[in-house]
């Protein structure tokens, strides 16, 4: 079957962002990734985008943080699981609307189900993603190593938490692909080469 | 860097012999995965087939699987040791001899300090590869589950005693296919392509 929805998950630095959109260009799809906080938010009614940015797997980890894990509802819930909820919905509603790239958001978890899905996952070494974090998004290289850290820490708790499967386990992506390794417009290229041959 | 020298890593059942084998065919390279054993087998001095089958991540284990891990030499090496050293210096020798794919045999892992080395890991879901192991290798339906289980065990198990490496970790590949998601034919192509590329 056709793969007409894309769920990239992406390890921090390794320009999974990137690769989405130019991948969503060579397809002619629509491209999700801070867009996906947008509908999230307007899906929550949470309009704090600190908190909403922070409800994923945003590498910052600020005060705020605290405010999603700490705090229940009478039902047990926290804000971040009031926010996973509109997730499941915003992105099983963008998969439905049309052809579309969705990076980031555990998309790939939430599809996994649908055959028309093409799951994806993203990484690199650590020094090429230290080196693209600082020349790329202006981090400080002089903290980068614990920076790098605990990003990807934050980053695998909260797959791990909401989908019970192991973060980076090629066992739950059809595709994984090293960017480092094979260079950012090449592994677009080779989704899309996927997605063609499907 | 042109990727010259392709090495397999695959899950029982998952079709990465064959993958292998067509992806040299595209490429016109080499390609070894049983004829490893002949070589290693050459270089080590041994020559029970069985035994060399069973050293490295066959699936199959006999009485005979004992004598490799169990008695020890004076340096308190085991069989096994003896022909891991083997398969060091045979994949290696193949390596530097010209553009080829070699399949199994831990190459990924000998390999990974070479810039001109494409490591990739062949995956299928469990359906997938217990219908392939019956219907392509003529396995016995009634005791499949069982089988399976303990061929992934097996083959985990030696990989990580060797390597110190995660089995099935994407971060270890540039490249990690779902075959049964993709098909056997579309990872030949989309090997062939990240080489072309390359």
């Amino acid at each position: 079957m056709k793969k007409t929805v894309i769920a990239i998950s992406r390890q921090v630095g390794s320009g999974g962002r990137t690769i989405g959109r130019k991948t969503a260009e060579k397809l002619g799809y629509a491209c999700y990734d801070r867009e996906l906080i947008a509908q999230i938010a307007k899906d929550s009614g949470f309009t704090d985008t600190e908190i909403l940015e922070m409800a994923d797997d945003s590498p910052r980890k600020t005060k705020l943080g605290y405010m999603l894990t700490e705090g229940r509802d009478i039902y047990g819930m926290t804000l971040s699981d009031h926010l996973w909820q509109s997730q499941i919905r915003v992105i099983r509603r963008l998969a439905d609307q049309g052809p579309c790239v969705l990076v980031g958001r555990c998309a790939d978890y939430l599809l996994h189900d649908r055959e028309n899905c093409l799951k994806v996952f993203i990484h690199a070494g650590d020094d090429v993603r230290k080196k693209r974090l600082i020349e790329v998004h202006g981090d400080d290289p002089k903290n980068i190593d614990r920076e790098l850290k605990n990003m990807d820490r934050r980053r695998r708790v909260h797959y791990e938490l909401y989908t019970a499967q192991d973060w980076g386990d090629a066992d739950n992506y059809d595709l994984c692909l090293d960017s480092g390794r094979l260079g950012i417009e090449k592994c677009a290229d080779l989704i899309a080469e996927a997605v063609h041959r499907s």
